[in-house]
């Protein structure tokens, strides 16, 4: 298969999507087309020795960077690499596209190039959320700051599929992120979603599920708005980054604490990785006619590359295919229902 | 100064209450009324051989569970030890209500016994976030699971005076927690409460905060919706109880890793004594006429102590004076802006 990357976007462009390209096509079967300024990423090329058909550039004129308006760059910035990469998707010149560039562009570009599948009516970014059972999916993470309970319906639909063909979870538990587990609790929008997602057959409700139980694991899909999913997100990179902080800083403060803290060295270690985000690869925006994987902004090598293998995956599954026939069927009911 | 207790309330009522009384009449300058079954409290004091003047008992017939729903079980148990307490705080026969007990009852009898502060539209409930720096004031963690922007420019106003007045510091960074740091940032909720508090200059307000640096404690104090706050403590919880449980496992995993962890035990302890909510005591009730604190239905006597010595400073300093002369400073601008 054959995926467009945005070699200009992320913090640590284009060096961290050059090697990560460079990792992907040695690890699985796949080639990749740089999107970006010829000569930067020829020169870096070159000082990493990479010389392969599998990774060609396309030169790109503009970039779109961070602290620009995103429905404005995304319509003056023809040439840039989110754009023509997103135009390649749509001519299905590439399989899929994989930017690490601001996320806000991303989703523009998603919904004006690609545009929505029938019956979705807001794309979902869609994360895993790391956990010991191995990670549960996440939706929304930051497209879609306000929401209504149709949106939640939809996303809780799409991340059943995604959970199912990408995770090979079969009938995923699907639960309704919520400030208490009984059906009346929350907000109105809460409220009003329990009511739709309850009655939907489509999948697998299994009601809502307190912040706290998060980190468990004990639900498959958990689904919220875009803005909730962006504090879930966010405050728990944020509470582990201080507590190993802290710890670092309980184990320098005695001779004692620091010789334990060397037997320690090799198993924390493990630990660590095993909530690196990195490891989990980026975030599919789930909903538009294509795939499209947003990677973290700080991502390395080793991020991107997991994050084409998770192009792959998708790519593999027919995912996409399965959200449109979903999609269809889901909104045949509402329609009939509404009659 | 005299405290009514709901001896009642809470996962180990009576006898946790119970205890917390008596830690505080003896740490503190405090009298307690413990509210409730006369004959249940009498044995446990019997028990326990806790015989003084400073701590009495006014038999309640009923109590409220946190299975009731909170506005039906206030209208109709008017002797329960909740309501009877926030009566008799109502008639001035005691200076604080302490209460372990349904969340959702104690913020339906506090609205309806004690009624808002004039310029407040609704309370929030209150808490203080963890952190390096002694911890920031988080408001509302639960009372408004939908908030208009003038309820968060309301919070803002009221933790900003608890935060001067009970944790001491001075002219305290206000913050709006948000999914990004720039102005435009948000749900419509946020886009509109950052508009109505940057223009406020009753507090000082810094702009938006983002989840990753909530537990950085950047600012003094941390305003959002109270289906948000809730969200956030209670992920706090669940992210920091996964990691240590990690950690357990991790150092179990080997015999030197336990040697390593045996080496570090008590600089542990002193790290999860540092995280340990119950050092914090409970959340006040912000906003009603009249000091209320909510303590985490789960605490043991110590914490229901600092719930009772958080009641006591609150007192002191003449917090509730402040914010209804405020409150009505804030009202009169906004009447005239509105004109």
């Amino acid at each position: 298969m054959k995926i467009a990357l945005d070699a200009m976007g992320g913090d640590n462009a284009p060096l961290s999507n050059i090697q990560g390209a460079f990792e992907a096509i040695n690890a699985m079967d796949v080639e990749v087309i740089l999107l970006g300024d010829e000569n930067i990423i020829k020169k870096h090329l070159e000082k990493e020795n990479i010389d392969t058909p599998k990774i060609t550039i396309k030169h790109c004129e503009e970039m779109i960077s961070n602290d620009e308006k995103p429905v404005k760059a995304v319509r003056t910035k023809k040439n840039s690499s989110l754009v023509v990469g997103l135009n390649l998707l749509k001519n299905k010149e590439v399989d899929a596209f994989v930017s690490a560039g601001s996320t806000g562009a991303i989703l523009a570009g998603g919904l004006f190039v690609l545009g929505r599948i029938k019956g979705i009516d807001r794309p979902a970014l869609t994360g895993v959320y790391p956990n010991e059972s191995g990670g549960s999916v996440l939706l929304d993470i930051g497209a879609n700051a306000d929401c209504k309970p149709k949106n939640l319906d939809q996303f809780a639909l799409m991340g059943s599929i995604y959970a199912s063909s990408i995770l090979n979870i079969s009938n995923p538990k699907v639960g309704l992120i919520n400030i208490g587990a009984e059906e009346e609790k929350g907000s109105d929008l809460y409220k009003s979603s329990f009511e739709l997602m309850k009655n939907n057959a489509e999948y697998n409700f299994v009601g809502n599920i307190e912040a706290r139980d998060i980190p468990k694991g004990t639900v498959d899909v958990m689904v919220c708005d875009g803005f909730t999913g962006n504090i879930i997100l966010k405050l728990t990179e944020g509470v582990a980054s201080t507590i190993f902080g802290l710890i670092k800083k309980t184990i320098m403060s005695s001779l004692k604490s620091k010789i334990g803290g060397i037997m320690l060295k090799n198993s924390f270690g493990e630990l660590k990785k095993s909530l690196d985000s990195d490891e989990y690869g980026g975030a599919p925006l789930l909903g538009v006619n294509g795939i499209v994987i947003k990677a973290h902004g700080s991502s390395e090598g080793k991020a991107i590359k997991n994050a084409i293998k998770q192009a792959k995956t998708f790519y593999d599954s027919k995912s996409i295919e399965k959200i449109i026939s979903y999609a269809e069927k889901n909104n045949k009911v509402s329609e009939e229902k509404s009659i």
